[in-house]
This record gives C-alpha cells, sequence and structure tokens, in this order.
C-alpha cells in the first residue's frame, strides 16, 4: 500500500503520533499489569498530572473528545438543566448530539463573533430558574483555545466564571486544544483553566502528540465522587490503560506538551504572515493558537485541496480552515502558500 | 518507576501487545491522513476482514468490548425490545448497565450451567409478543467463546439463530474471544460466527494481542445503514485511526490471530491437565478456550493471589477463573500449578 | 374551601371543562370495559376522528401536550436527529427539556417575528447531511396556531410540508391550538394539517374544552406501526381509556369544538378591539386565534395581575400574553379592558 | 352505541369511577385556576395527604402507574443504580421497560412463590459494590398489596427496609394498591408504608375508584428537592390538575378508601371462599387483597371468559387471575361462580 506522507492543514488530528510518545508505547510492551487503570503507569500518570494542575483534582482517562465532554456533562449536571455555549462550539456542532442523547440536557447556544463566551452572552439565557416548565441553566461549557482559534485570557474566564458560580452553574472546558491556550498565553496549563475558577476539564492531548489520550479532569473531587461508573456505564473505560498513561506521561512529564503547542501556534503564525500577502485572501480571526480561518476565493478552494486537504468552514462565506499539528513544518507552509498564491494569481 | 513483568493469569487484557501488532502501529506513524477512518490504513482493514468474514460485510471501529455490544444492539433494536442473554454475559455483570441507559433495552437472563444459550431457554423469555405492556423480544445474544471459558459449535449457533429468524429476533455474538472458539474449533471466524446466522457481531482483537481494537461487523448492510450516526453519537468514532487499523491488519493478514488464540488455549489446556493432578482442585468447566475454572481450597486463595493475580469468580463456592493470553509462557503455568500444589498441601 | 370563579387571562388551560364534556364523562361512568382502550367508547372515538381526518389514519390517546409531542418525534425520528423549530416553540421553551431527554435527538431553533416557520429560516440549518459528526435534520416541528397568536395559511404550510419531504424529513404539527386555527381559517381540521401534508400531529383537546385529551395521530400508517409500545414505554398509556375518548366524541361528533374555538377566537378578538383604545398599549402580534400579545406600561402589570392572572412574555419588553378560553365572556373583557384603561390612565 | 354494564374480574381498572369522586370532578367545574397545580384544590389535596401520611411528606400527582413507578426510580436513582424486584412485579413485566428507558438503570429480579420480597432473595443481588464494571445497588421496589394478591405485614417491611437502608439503598413501594393492602391488615396507609420505613410511595388511587390519580409521595423531603423538573421533562405534569386533586380529596377526606378497599377485598374473599367449593379448581396464593389466583381445568377458561372477561395468569399451569373491585356485588361473585362450577361440571 502506498504511504501518504503529505502534511496538510485540514486537522491536527491528521497527524501521526509524537516519537516520544511512541517511544513510551512501545517501551511498557512487556509483562502483564491489571487492566482499566489500576496499574502503576496509570498511578505514575496521575501523579505527573497533579503536578500540573494540583494534588487535590481527580481524573479519569477517556478514548475521545466527545467522550470527555458528554461524561463531564453527565458528572456536573441533571437531566433537566441546559448547557449554554456557542454556537461554533464543537459540542454542539461536531458530536452528532451526543450531549443531548447521553445526558438529557438541552444545549442553549449563543452566536458570537469569535468562538468566544461572554457574561452578556450567557446572560440572554439566564432566566426560567425555578420554573419547572423551562431546561434549568446547569453548565456554562466553553472552549480553551476555541473552535475559531481564539484564547481566552484568563481574566476573561474568571469572569464567566464567577458569573456562572454566582448562578449555581457549573463551568466545562472543552480543553481539546488547552494545550495551544496555555503555550499562546505563556501560562501554565492551571492557569488557563483551575485557576482561572473552571469546575470540569476535558483535557486533551490527542491534537498535541497523542495517539489518543483524552482525560476528565476534576477541580473539585466532590463532582467526581460516582464518575468512576458513569464512565464505564458511558463506554469509556479501556483495558489496556497503560498505554493511554504512558502518553500522558510522556507528554507531560517534562515540557513536550508545550513545544507541540508551540510549535504548531508558530506554524498557523507563519501561515497567517505568508497568506496575508496574497491579494483577495482575508484572515478572519485572530491567530492565537494553531487555527488560521480565511475568506479566499471560491474557485481557488477545490484547486488547493487536491494537494493539501483541507475543511470549508462556511460554505456561504467561502470562508476555510486551516489547522496546524504538531508536526507541521515550515517547508509545509512555505509550499502550501506558494500554491494558493499561484492559485489565486491566475 | 518499577517495570511489572510478571505474567499472570487475571485476564486476557493484562498482557500487553503482540510485538507484530505494536511493529505495524510504529510503522504507520508517518505523514498525515485524513481522521475518522477515511485513510488508506482502514480502506486495507477492512479489505483484509472481508477475506474473513465476505465482501458484503459492513465493518466499524470501537474503541472497546462494551461499545460494540453496546452499539450493535442500538443498531438492531428498539428502545422497547428486550435482549435475551445468560446471566453469567459480560454485557448483564460487566457493564455497569451500559446497555440499558444506551439503547434504552431490557435484559432478560436465563441461568446456565455452561455460559450457553439454548432454545429451550431462550423460549422461557419468548411470550408477550405484540401486548404492548411487555417489553418485546427482539435480541438473543451470546458469546463466543463464553465467559466460561466453553465454545459453541456452529450446529448449536444455528439452531439457535434459525429460532430466533423464525419468531424475528436479531441474534448478536460478543465476540470478545471469538479468535480463540475459531481456533478450538478449527475452524474460520465465518465459520463460528456469520455462517451459523449470527447477525451482527462484536469482534474483538484486544485480547487476542491487540492494543485496542474492536469492531461492529454485520453480516446484513441494511442492518448498519445508518450506523456511523450512531457510533459517533455513541461516543466511539476515534481520530487518528490508522493506529487501529493497522492492528487488524497485523492480526488478520496472516494467521496470527489464530496463533495466538491456539497458544492461549494451549496454555490453558496445560493450566487444567496440571491443576487436576492437585488434590481438592476441581475443575468446574469444559476447558474450550483460554479459562479454566476451578474450585480451589478457600484458604489458598489469598496466599496464590499475592504471586500470580487472578479474580474469585464465584465466593460462595470458593470458585476461581483462571485466563491465558497469547503470550503466557509454559514456564508460567508451572511455576504456579507448582505453587497451587504447595500451598494446598500445607 | 372557597370556590375560584373568576375567569382570567392566562391560558387557556386554566378554565374548567365545556358542560357537554363533563356530561359525557358522567354518562359512561357505568359498568366494566376492557382497559388500555381497547373499549367500545374508544373505537367510537377513533371512528369519529377519522370522519374528520380520513379513514386511513392510526390514532393514541396521550395524557398531555408534552407526551403528545415527544412521542410523535419518537416515533418518526433516530436519536441522532435534529428537530427544527422556532425559539418561542413550546417544545423548545415550555417541556423542559423532555424531547432531548426522551428521544435524544437536538433541537435547532430559529428566531421568527412571530412564531412562524419559513422555508428559508429552516433552510439555515439543512446542511451537514451524510455527514456523521452532524446530527441528522429529520423533523420539521410547527405549531399551528403558534405560540404567538398567528395562524399557518394551507398553501404556508403545503410549502413548508414540501421543502422537508424534498429532503427527507418528516413534518410535525404541535396542534395544541389546532381548533382555533381550524376556525380562524374557517376551514376543516383536515384541511389545517394533515392535507397541506403534515405527517404528524399532536391533536390537541384540553384547551379546547377537555378535561384531558390530546391524541397523537399519524397521517401515513406506516410511520406507527410500534407506536403502541412507545405509548406505553414512554408512560403515556391510560387504564381507564373510556374517560378520555367520550371527551373527543364530545367535541368532534358535532360542531362543537369549532363553537368552542370560535368563541374563544372571538373573545381575542373582542378583547385587541378594546386595548387597542387604550393609550400606552400596543398590540404586538397579528390576533389569528385566542392569545393577545401586548406590550403594556410596567408599573400596569403588577396591578392588573391582581384581579386577573396573566403571564409577562417578554420581561425586557414589557410584553404580556393574553389567552382566552371556550368560557370567556364579554363581560369578562370589558371588565379587563376597563380595568386596565383606568390603570393607564393613573 | 350499546352500553357495557357488565362487570367482570379482569382488573381493577376495568370498572368506572365511585360516584362520590365523579360528583366531585362536576364539583369543581367553574370558574378559572390556575394549571399544573398551583390552585387551591390541589393545596387541598396535599393538606389532606398530610393527615395521612404526616406534615413532612413531599407530594405530586402523576399520570398513571408507570409514570409514579418511572419518576420514584428517577428520582432516588442514578443511571449506574440497579433496582431489585421480584419477576412478577408491575415494574418488570407490565412497563415495557419503561424504567429502563428513561432512568437508564437495571432491574434485577428474583423469583418469589407469592410475589414477596425478603431479605435473603435481595440479598442474592448485593455485590460488586464499588466494583465499576457492576451496576450498583441503588433501590428496593417491593409492591404492596402484591401483583400476585398478597400483603407485606408492616414488620416484613421493616426488616427489608431496615437491611436495604443498612447498605445505602432506598426503598420504592409500588402502591397501586396500597389501600387494599392497608384494609387488609386494619392499618393506617402510613402504617403500612412510611412507618416501615418505606422511602418513595407510588400512591394509586384509579384501582380504588378515581377516574385517575396517582401520585409519587416523598417521606424524605431531601429526595425530592428538584422533583418537578423530573415530572416535567417525564412528561407527567397535567395542566387542569383540579380534576385530579379533587378525587384524592373525595377519596382521602373520609374513609371512603377504606371503604372502597375493604369492599373489594370482601369480594375477593367471597369469591375465593366459592371457588374452593369447586372440584378441580385449586386456589393458588393467599387472598389477602382483592386478588385470586386459581388453577382451573384448561378447557373451562374460553368459556368462562366469553361471560366474565378475566386474563390468564400462566398459560403453562391453567392458572388465571380474577380481580375485584370497589363496585364488585355479591350477585357478581354468585353469578360467576356458578358458571365456573356448571362449566367444570361439564
Amino acid at each position: 500500500m502506498e504511504r501518504i506522507t503529505k502534511r496538510g492543514f485540514a486537522s491536527d488530528n491528521n497527524s501521526g503520533v509524537h516519537p516520544a510518545v511512541m517511544k513510551a508505547i512501545n517501551d511498557v510492551n512487556e509483562g502483564h499489569v491489571v487492566g482499566y487503570g489500576d496499574d502503576p503507569f496509570t498511578e505514575e500518570a496521575i501523579r505527573i498530572l497533579k503536578n500540573h494542575f494540583g494534588a487535590d483534582i481527580d481524573a479519569y482517562f477517556v478514548f475521545n473528545g466527545t467522550g470527555a465532554n458528554v461524561l463531564s456533562f453527565d458528572a456536573v449536571s441533571k437531566a433537566y438543566n441546559s448547557i449554554i455555549c456557542t454556537e461554533t462550539s464543537h459540542i454542539n456542532v461536531d458530536e452528532c448530539g451526543a450531549p443531548e442523547r447521553f445526558t438529557g440536557c438541552k444545549l442553549l447556544t449563543v452566536p458570537t463573533p469569535d468562538g468566544k463566551l461572554t457574561v452578556e452572552k450567557i446572560a440572554s439565557h439566564m432566566h426560567g430558574f425555578d420554573f419547572e416548565h423551562h431546561s434549568q441553566p446547569g453548565i456554562v461549557s466553553l472552549s480553551q483555545a476555541t473552535e475559531l482559534g481564539t484564547v481566552y485570557l484568563p481574566e476573561e474566564l474568571k469572569i464567566i466564571c464567577d458569573y456562572a458560580h454566582h448562578h449555581g452553574l457549573k463551568v466545562h472546558m472543552d480543553g481539546a486544544r488547552i494545550c495551544n491556550a496555555a503555550a499562546s498565553l505563556d501560562l501554565s496549563l492551571r492557569a488557563v483553566s483551575r485557576d482561572a475558577g473552571i469546575d470540569v476539564l476535558s483535557f486533551g492531548l490527542t491534537k498535541n502528540g497523542a495517539m489518543q489520550c483524552e482525560l476528565v479532569i476534576f477541580f473539585d473531587q466532590a463532582l467526581s465522587a460516582d464518575f468512576k461508573y458513569l464512565r464505564k456505564q458511558g463506554m469509556q473505560l479501556g483495558s489496556k490503560m497503560r498505554f493511554m498513561s504512558v502518553q500522558l506521561t510522556s507528554l507531560l512529564s517534562d515540557d513536550l506538551w508545550r513545544q507541540n503547542a508551540l510549535h504548531s501556534n508558530r506554524m498557523a503564525a507563519l501561515l497567517a504572515e505568508e497568506v496575508v500577502k496574497i491579494p483577495r485572501v482575508k484572515i478572519t480571526q485572530k491567530v492565537e493558537a494553531n487555527g488560521v480561518f480565511a475568506v479566499i476565493p471560491r474557485s481557488v478552494i477545490p484547486l488547493l485541496q487536491k494537494e493539501f486537504f483541507f475543511y470549508v468552514w462556511d460554505e456561504s462565506r467561502s470562508e476555510v480552515r486551516w489547522m496546524t499539528s504538531f508536526d507541521t513544518q515550515e517547508e509545509d507552509v512555505y509550499k502550501f502558500t506558494a500554491l494558493l498564491a499561484e492559485l489565486v494569481a491566475r
């Protein structure tokens, strides 16, 4: 079979696994350990995770981001709650209704120009409390970095969390790209999540160079007392967990996670720098993490996609999304932007 | 961190990954491919799978056995259906109610001496048809090999499938250990499932030496028309799927799956041969796959577990379960049975 | 206990039962009949219903409007479907997330000035087909009359239904006030629902003078093949069903349903006529059925509510909702508007 | 339409409504009151209910027994819990899987000779605590009177409740026939439920002479803090609730409930007395409430059913179930037993 070695800009999950992560997986492939997480590798991973987020967290490996998000909601909600989020959030547009089906909750969305919630937007859904005909607002869910490549400042998060907590809501962070956010802000993982008031975090490492490594992290152990049952019933408990655990250990024991995130952020910045030079190409979002959104001539899209796969974000506006990854190379960016320039110029 | 290299008899998921599978995973770690299964490695894996089960199957990777079972049920049932299974089935005792929660179906169980369904046992739940107060029998689910280490003959399966189909039910096979069953019977994977009439199969390779590789396979494509949505909504769609696909390719492109299964079956047979020599140890189930069930002196259990971890199956009867794996060595068996003999003799 | 005999404008379910309906209930209170609908009174009711909607319908009594709506959705959807509706629809704002919880579906809402869907609005959610990450559009749900007191013309419905069907969606009508709509248009019940292309109808008689009488009516029997199980599993099957059935018979065997609807519509029209005379009161929606929406001086609201209970519709705009009922009297309207005028004048 | 005035022995829900209940319904049919239970009639009903069960209860009207049972479970469980009950319980065999679908819980059943749980039987399912692969035992559900016409003594209940509470489980009582049980024991409603340790009660009055009047009653208000949302989301909130409330008031303000129950119990006793005189008829359960179970000659069943409708309980044993009602007359019993005797004698 022909190998696909070309790197594109479709998604940060189209890359493979960072070599150090792969080495860690190989290194634990001997002997027997107890399944389902009761093994020394998982213990070690959780220990390292606590160095980042604090000793009093409670953390659980799950298979993917949808699993992390849905089970986070299930843990901190009742079925009659609503979840307030942006129209563009992954939980709203890319999970095929998984949150609704598993938790029974209603998603209440707000339009945003940049993928970021604000208190004003959240407030538009903060009514009907104590009125049994109305889904009770229960969770604010936001993404760090957002699906539009923007990043919340800690103080922005804090304002949202304070408001939510004041009204009795929990705040969930979809951290599929939290590493990119922390790298972007030159802050710790904890600073861009827990310290700003987040209650429960979908912590994603897959897009950072893992094969598959996502977790649900609770910053208040009272919220996770029975989470192990939810994870099992939610079909998200893996048997040979050591192979997940060592991925976390590999990425978080030194600062590999940050290097990977910084690199992909830099590649996005470089990409943005190059494309703004091209006429009739207009960047539509701030480039704060590893995504670049741009309006480009409609006729160019299929031609460009032939060489470098990527997704159209908004058909009606001819807006596209380009994502960079830990393994994106400068030459990938230059080749891509050269081709784009050429196609636009034709 | 100290490495755990001792091999035990607790479960066939306590082992690591077969070296050939690990090599395959390493070999595809370059370049970008489209996520979520739209990649050449997954295409290749499905092609190979069709060599085993037929060109007209429809197959989907999922993360684990619970996911495979629950989504199988979801695909071929309505929420008002019941699922007929054994009391000892994994879906009944080891999935924390995941089938009920996700599908809404009721599980109807039958006691068995050996983990195997029969038409007579199934028939005890075949009533209330067309009566709206009663859950409508919709699925027969059986495990091949069973959770008690026994194996259905193709003709036994055929009788069950004919009976079920005659009454309008679908038959699901939990094939977490289908490789052990096929090896035990010296038959093909297809012969012990599809050719006997099974409609949908949870196909498990994890216990055969994969890191994580489970699939739902439909033998009637009419049943899977919308399964891709169920998998996504069921939180079981992986992004970097190439790493799952190559595990299947590695195990199924030659007969590695059979070698692994034959080996673990042989180790169980050897274990059984050795333990029957020990006084006060009584084997309680036929050893047809890779599990050995035995009643042993109660006082011996904790002492033996200190050296070799395993699970007590039935506390009340002092019955234990020992599972062998693709990597179990003859010396593991001899050391284990020697210690057991010594402890019993004390 | 003091009797409450004052009539208000809070909701058309604050009234009691039409005397003829009550008489019918009394008249069948003798002897035994088989429970759960297998009785001659229910048979008779369905026969009469078929006179209105056609002989080939399939109809089921349920307890309330939420039950009718949710079970309608359950019958014609899969859990991965989305339901397109208005922001102001009852299913979205007044059912505490019941549709999401029971069906697993996602609600996709559109803002409207008047509570009415249009093809353009529906089209904004018609994307992502065949893309497994996206909830698949499955149902268009609209209310006739709408929650804002407006009424769809048959030709408006037809355009929506044709569009929906062309794209493979089913159309559900929340007919909690379908009698008011039919009376308003001087058309038959069938003309304002089935003949315009509706697939499944929540048919409500409670607001028309019944004690409790709601049904799910399928205009394509292929959709209801297993509905009896859904109703039972959905906790909506009543035992002493004769007392529900005779309510339908009472209202539909002659034209009592239309008289009741015409009357309440007339009372709403009268109310509108009177309030427009009052300064600083502005009617905000067309008065086409039995609801009047108006912006009134904020300070007047609590004073007026002391005498006549009603609900504030939009706090921010000081917009209120007044509903009339089959038993609203002209003098109620005059007293109410006189008080309103007086309060505004203070 | 021909009227059905014959009374049979099929079910205690085949009867109509007690005349006093019907009168109460008629008497409140004037004026407007706020919907959904915020009315003086409901307030009065709850006040009267508290006279029976204690001032610190929390009670909610629902539409039917399945609704009462399912929402009781939903209130006091998590989806990963199991519910321990008898094989013959209504929740297991007559609710089409409604408990599983709505709550996600697993039902664990025990066989019984008489429909009554015991600690020994419950204990058979009390394992796997703290083990995430296993549904966590969360509720014991029992029926008073049972589906087999037997009645728990308060001391029997107390032993079960103490055991359940000791292990952290809640105890639910399906009280569809609690009036019959209390009358049978010459005790108060409270004595046969709350005082014995029950946590949550499905309180049924429909079978006692109501048109439709079921409630969920919590004996610990901590359990019902958010029940109003569950009821609404569970599609069990009625709008014109006054018509339900006055049924309760009618039955419970004096001792009408007890008279009705005593009467139907007496009719069952009379029926039992008469049938034992008939050769080849064998009563199979103690007659402690309003049901009689008997094995009768198989050939007699269809002939007898032509005149008096009733249900076959166990086809294989030719066992039938006869239920009496508040309106069963002595002459009904004599005619019925005379016909039975005649048919047997042929």
